[in-house]
């Protein structure tokens, strides 16, 4: 019973995916404090303008910019102090010609003023007049109403996945409370006889369960809230049970599948039963990762990752962590990326897109990757590592002294 | 009265702080699982190997790799198959001379046997025997014993942030609990008479507090508690006791600044009230976050930042961020970066740092950042940007058509 998979190339793959993978996004109303990193399911326009009142940018004094044309130190303009502006009061004063009045940095400029003169080109002439040494031309140091955002202007996106400033830009406008998309719940499931909880002492032959805890880890990486539904054995009825029961909960399920070809089976033939059309790929060519499978039952994504650790997070990344982005209807951010000089040759079977694990080495200034070695079933090539390098489907390896991109961990 | 300040270049306030600021990490003990972005307050080493037991990597049959030396298709070694070794259980069958036995992928390789031979490159005789028709070496397709990790090896530092992968590492070797930098407890306190709650409606001259919300956020992003502390009105004597009580709970204190520079001497005069050595730098030679201070108080980090939201943004990532980083032990992640060529002319004077917002575009399948033009104390041209660009300190500013690194919000 060789292990017969039609292998599709990663791109192939989720195109094929995508094509039967409709996402919704379900939405939730949150305080805007509690919405950093949460992708706004509603478009947002400005309810008001911003500044709502003329602001002093600067502290000095409030003038008509006619008043100080062509002063000079050698023939300064003579103004006289009509009063001061306290921040946050709506100032009761009129300044006149000839006139001014003293402002603070982000209070309200008084009626009949146009622009603010610098406190540091005046000079006192006594407690009731002062003189300016420059003109300031008509909306100096002013903030126009609006001139942050006008009325209606539309603010930030749906799909926009909030920024710390974004916060202070709603609650600058009185948007306190915004429609952002439910974090999806993500299902994860353990499959393989061999399994034992990481706080067990595992007997011969048995080894710890950590995909859950990995693949978990990645959910809350995407913006999903992973629900751990434990290990189940190489025992098709338990199996379907459990996926049935998860899939339930949850917007998409993640099965890391037992390692072997016979319990691989077991997981696609579980999948085919969880809804239509089921399994759509079975087998990427990717490596870590080539036993995944992409499945859509009944709307709704399921995974089957293959139970070494390694390739299940690679094929985690490659497939799952993108579904999690699009149920929150939001773009993932950039990978973090660094150029590095490749420290030795890299071989790769053309057709097969290959992740390696690096670190990375500065020498002489330089930053250089080091393929780490060791075969790709060892979980802690990935924990010795800074991040991967792919050498890509149609390449046949990277040489030594090449500059490559490395995708920080 | 003109702010006279003695502006700092960045990199000498910085040295200047970490001068005067001894960090002390504090630990807290957390389960694995819970984990993930945490640093790591102590050094990890392997407990035992990994894997406990020689495991097989493929599915096939275990054989001693002698008796398949020079087997072929035209001349196979045949063997006579003993028995199944099971998922998760310790063998109890023993491979003799010319025998091998039936093993899956992860499973324990039964003693007597050295190699796995993969299954397509056998051929089943009958019940009890098949032909192998390809030799195999000793040790292939098998994971020895600590061959992932030797027992004693150092796994992970202290100061390294726990990814995914390390979750599952550290619980592959029954690593269930570990000790971790506690998260830093960083008050936030709003100085302004001009200010109000974001929920509330301002009057005329009054503007909502979005520092508090803006600078909580990008503690949450550091790894920090952000405590938020309200809004304080100028006022020296409440500013004092608010400062204080703030100060007493809290790791590190940041106070956003009164606009005005009179409020601002309030903030600098309060500070030097908390204790030794008090204000270290005040006024940097950056664009927007000029009037920062930075500040040790017995011990505890407390900065000053501009009451410009888009001053102080500048000024905590700056400044505010790597100190919540050294709390914990830890280097920051490097930031998001892309390269992008420069669409306008950006101005700049030396001796300044300038952090310039801008947006990136694609145009023609190269990426161009686009300055965004306005004031740099409207909050919407960090909400309308996807990154920065920093001119720095020695240059007049950067040319059309430039290479620039982005860095991304």
């Amino acid at each position: 019973m060789p292990e017969l998979l039609d292998l599709c190339p990663p791109d192939e793959a989720w195109r094929i995916f995508r094509e039967h993978f409709d996402p919704q996004v379900a939405a939730e109303r949150l305080p805007v404090r509690e919405a950093l990193g949460r992708v706004l399911a509603e478009d947002l326009s400005a309810p008001h303008d911003l500044p709502t009142f003329p602001r002093c940018a600067m502290d000095g004094y409030a003038v008509r910019a006619a008043d100080t044309y062509g002063a000079s130190p050698g023939l300064p303009a003579y103004l006289d102090v009509v009063g001061e502006v306290l921040m946050g009061e709506a100032p009761t004063l009129e300044i006149g010609l000839g006139q001014c009045a003293l402002v603070h940095t982000g209070c309200m400029l008084p009626s009949g003023a146009d622009a603010v003169v610098m406190v540091e080109v005046t000079q006192p002439v006594d407690e009731r007049s002062i003189e300016v040494l420059k003109p300031v031309a008509e909306g100096e140091n002013v903030i126009q109403v609006g001139e942050d955002v006008r009325r209606g202007d539309a603010v930030l996106p749906a799909g926009h996945r909030l920024r710390p400033q974004d916060l202070g830009g709603l609650l600058a406008l009185g948007i306190t409370a915004v429609s952002v998309a439910r974090r999806p719940r993500v299902a994860i499931l353990s499959q393989g006889d061999e399994l034992v909880e990481p706080e067990q002492e595992p007997r011969p032959g048995q080894v710890r369960d950590i995909n859950s805890a990995t693949l978990a880890a990645l959910v809350e990486q995407a913006g999903g809230i992973p629900l751990r539904r434990g290990i189940v054995g190489d025992d098709l009825e338990a199996l379907r049970q459990a996926a049935e029961a998860a899939l339930t909960q949850a917007d998409v399920l993640v099965m890391s599948a037992g390692s072997s070809v016979s319990a691989r089976d077991m997981t696609a033939q579980v999948i085919n039963g969880l809804g239509q059309p089921g399994v759509l790929v079975h087998g990427v060519s990717v490596r870590p990762g080539k036993p995944t499978i992409l499945a859509v039952c009944d709307g709704k994504p399921v995974f089957g990752l293959p139970g070494n650790p390694v390739s299940a997070v690679n094929a985690f990344r490659l497939f799952v962590t993108p579904a999690i982005h699009l149920l929150q209807g939001g773009q993932p951010s950039p990978p973090r990326a660094v150029p590095a000089r490749l420290a030795r040759n890299v071989a790769s079977a053309t057709g097969r897109q290959d992740h390696v694990p690096v670190r990375l080495e500065e020498r002489d200034g330089e930053t250089w990757a080091v393929p780490i070695f060791g075969k790709s079933n060892l979980i802690y090539t990935l924990i010795r590592a800074d991040g991967e390098l792919i050498v890509p489907l149609d390449s046949g390896g990277m040489a030594e002294g090449e500059m490559v991109t490395v995708f920080l961990y």
